[in-house]
């Protein structure tokens, strides 16, 4: 019986590998990338792209499995699409900015990548992870092929200046957090992530972490003394600001608002009456806690992110009382956050009028549904790492092993909907790249945990922490670090 | 009886000028600004600040009373707390911003301004309209003086690029409209107002054809050119993708979704279920109109800000027709969005559910109160501006014989509560120096039509207007212009 388990899972690997080089598109002659699904069901719509934010799991894969040359000439050609002049012109992506997208487009015989800055997505929503993922990507390159020349090379170490340029130059920003729009990551549609969202956060952290680990000294020295100086702030802002557990939970309850000045506890000047604390204190166990998806003025969103929580854990952004935290909350509401399927993109789902206020009636966003609490497969690689780092394998080892049949049977699809992920995804397309390489990504990362590295950093170096104090607002308190 | 009158107003009138007078701040001897209220009744708490914002209504009233130095030694304090260094430090205001206030402190027998960027504002809230709101001033300044070689001074016009180059340059923008967090203008708490608010995108056009006035071309060829590309781009879009009538209202109602490429026409994938369009359907006389108060990604506020329609006229970013349909709005439903007090700073207030998430349950913006519906005295001059562009003056005399006995006798608060305005706002301070200098301000300009160039601008030049097709996304209707 175990041995027929264990063949059938070895058929449904190999099978899922094979889709997944299906997948692979080839610009003049060279793998290039993954396209989003390779499904001949539907109508191809923009599902012939090589979205950046998508082909990150099947990267990493690929460095696993020493296919490292897609991921050089995917790193090499984004790196061409990226804006290198100073832009001042509307409807000009900004100089540092990566693709949400790009495609190979034949022209009199000749190829050529055409990209896409989210001029042409639904509602022109801005891709701020795509250069995000990036950095962390090529990160990972690098410490999969040891080849640190290819990242000290001049174009690189230029581009990735420019990305740390775009996100640490100050504009209207008030926090040591990025300050986005609405639906500028894998959460791409308005659902109330305007502002600080968790899901950038995190990103953030781990491509400062990135680039500070690539970047070469000469010349860099005032780019290199900004990432130092904010990633101890921004680290010490999420893990007090975001942080949510059951005391955190009572100290908001009884917070006072309309402070003015320096002395503020109440920073953001949040109002309790706004959280659903009757909920939270239902629903929190003692032992566990998260990080809230979103934190601005008069603003706690109290939904749980998982992209954000998980990689909060991978990129050590969480303390690791809080990524233990975080896990015992995935494992006493397993039924909420994983279901039948792992796992929930964020959870609870907006319901009734939130629904329709803050998505604005996105009728491919209704409650239990793609980005409003559906579950998405591709998610199972974090939720492995994260497992891994925190020493709770076993629970990666349940959600693969629920995943897997299910997976296969239902040819792929991206994304499943309902409370408990029972049913595929209203408009999921079947063979959805990111999908399979989450799958196989998570198997792999539990079956050799020598690859956790390729996505997880160490705790910040203790001379950057005690950095903090320099900077920081008095307000932080110091006892959590 | 008519004599009576008209001795009672030039009594209250003068008692007005009077309480004006008294607000003066000085520093190093010299008149610099107005506090906010000079109020001995209540704590001061921060209402010993000049704000930049709140002086400007009393900065035009002083320039046309040819008190011009108080004006002067205004723009050339500010100027020099902007930050002219750039900035990747977490916590420090971005080069080219203006702070939302500042006050005049004393050490050791020495006095030196103390700027507030936002940092110890309640909520910690961006004052982005300081920097338009100065540039409005400093171009009026020089309109009533004739002094251009004010603005030409070196400092001030590295003090105008570093604004520009703040405001034009792309970070994750998608639109000509400027990216803004919430509460970044004189509602400077959430209001659902973050994104591409148009209480922001009229004054960022007014500073746009100001700076374009007063910036000398030598050495500032790029920045010109990028203001020249951006005013009619920034001026087609909100025309076009902000306007509400019956018209557009039909279009939208009709709205497809999910249109994917160059070709959509719901460029930000709204659905009109979020729409009260059965409530727009009953409110908007056939002759009426105006901008919306936010678009974005699935987003379409459907509440009508006073203050960013009345500049949209009062700059000439609507166009004529619609700068009459607005006042046709205005007149037609003056008991909701003028009722007993002018003027609603926006119409309807967010209730129920719309409240408590919207603002997130903040006490002071409970419905039909402060910036939630509430009424605003100082929106009276705006009012009285865009009443003589378009030749209503009748609106603004109606407007400024309701406020007139009921501010003296209630000592002019900040704000009215209540769907009529009926109601002395519940946290106003009384003597508050914008409603004075509003209701001042609002008088001269009736008065004497000839001070309306201090404010409005002219139709934006033809040549300018033609260059947008060079730029533009195709969607745009040209026949709107």
């Amino acid at each position: 019986m175990q041995l027929h388990k264990l063949a059938k899972s070895q058929r449904i690997e190999a099978e899922a590998w094979s889709a997944l080089e299906k997948s692979i598109i080839y610009y003049q002659g060279r793998p290039i990338g993954t396209v989003a699904a390779y499904d001949n069901s539907t109508e191809a719509l923009n599902y012939d792209q090589v979205f950046v934010r998508d082909f990150v799991s099947s990267a990493l894969l690929f460095l696993i499995k020493g296919q490292t040359e897609i991921v050089r000439n995917f790193l090499e050609e984004t790196l061409k699409l990226q804006p290198k002049e100073y832009q001042l012109d509307a409807y000009q992506p900004a100089r540092g900015l990566m693709p949400a997208s790009f495609k190979v487009v034949s022209h009199h015989g000749e190829e050529y990548l055409e990209a896409d800055f989210g001029e042409h997505a639904i509602a022109r929503v801005t891709p701020v992870d795509s250069c995000l993922w990036w950095l962390i990507l090529l990160r990972a390159y690098v410490v999969a092929t040891k080849d640190y020349c290819f990242a000290y090379h001049p174009e690189f170490q230029n581009g990735i200046r420019l990305i740390m340029e775009l996100c640490l130059r100050n504009r209207f920003d008030m926090y040591p957090t990025l300050l986005v729009p609405d639906g500028a990551c894998m959460i791409d549609r308005r659902m109330g992530i305007y502002g600080h969202p968790l899901e950038i956060q995190s990103l953030f952290y781990a491509a400062l972490r990135a680039a500070r680990e690539l970047l070469i000294c000469e010349g860099n020295q005032s780019i290199i003394a900004a990432i130092d100086n904010r990633l101890p702030l921004l680290c010490a802002h999420i893990r007090q600001h975001y942080w949510i557990d059951l005391n955190r939970l009572n100290a908001i309850y009884r917070f006072k608002g309309e402070e003015y000045g320096k002395t503020a506890v109440n920073l953001f000047n949040i109002y309790a009456d706004s959280l659903p604390y009757y909920e939270l204190d239902k629903w929190l166990p003692t032992n566990g806690g998260f990080l809230a998806g979103n934190v601005g003025p008069s603003q706690m969103d109290t939904r749980f992110f998982s992209l954000g929580n998980l990689m909060a854990i991978i990129s050590e952004l969480a303390t690791e009382e809080q990524s233990t935290r975080i896990m015992n909350l995935i494992e006493e509401r397993w039924e909420h956050l994983v279901g039948d399927m792992p796992m929930k993109i964020c959870f609870p789902a907006l319901e009734g009028e939130e629904y329709r206020i803050v998505t604005g009636c996105d009728p491919k966003n209704i409650p239990w549904s793609y980005h409003n609490g559906g579950s998405w497969p591709v998610l199972l690689w974090m939720l492995a790492a994260a497992a891994l780092k925190t020493k709770k394998t076993y629970l990666a080892q349940k959600a693969i092993e629920l995943a897997e049949e299910r997976l296969h049977a239902d040819s792929w699809p991206e994304y499943y909907d309902g409370k408990k992920g029972r049913l595929i995804g209203k408009q999921a397309r079947a063979n959805q790249t990111w999908t399979i390489a989450g799958f196989l990504l998570a198997k792999e990362i539990i079956a050799n945990p020598a690859y956790l590295p390729l996505v997880s950093f160490e705790e910040l170096p203790q001379e950057l922490v005690s950095r903090a104090c320099e900077f920081e607002i008095n307000s932080y308190d110091t006892t959590m670090f």
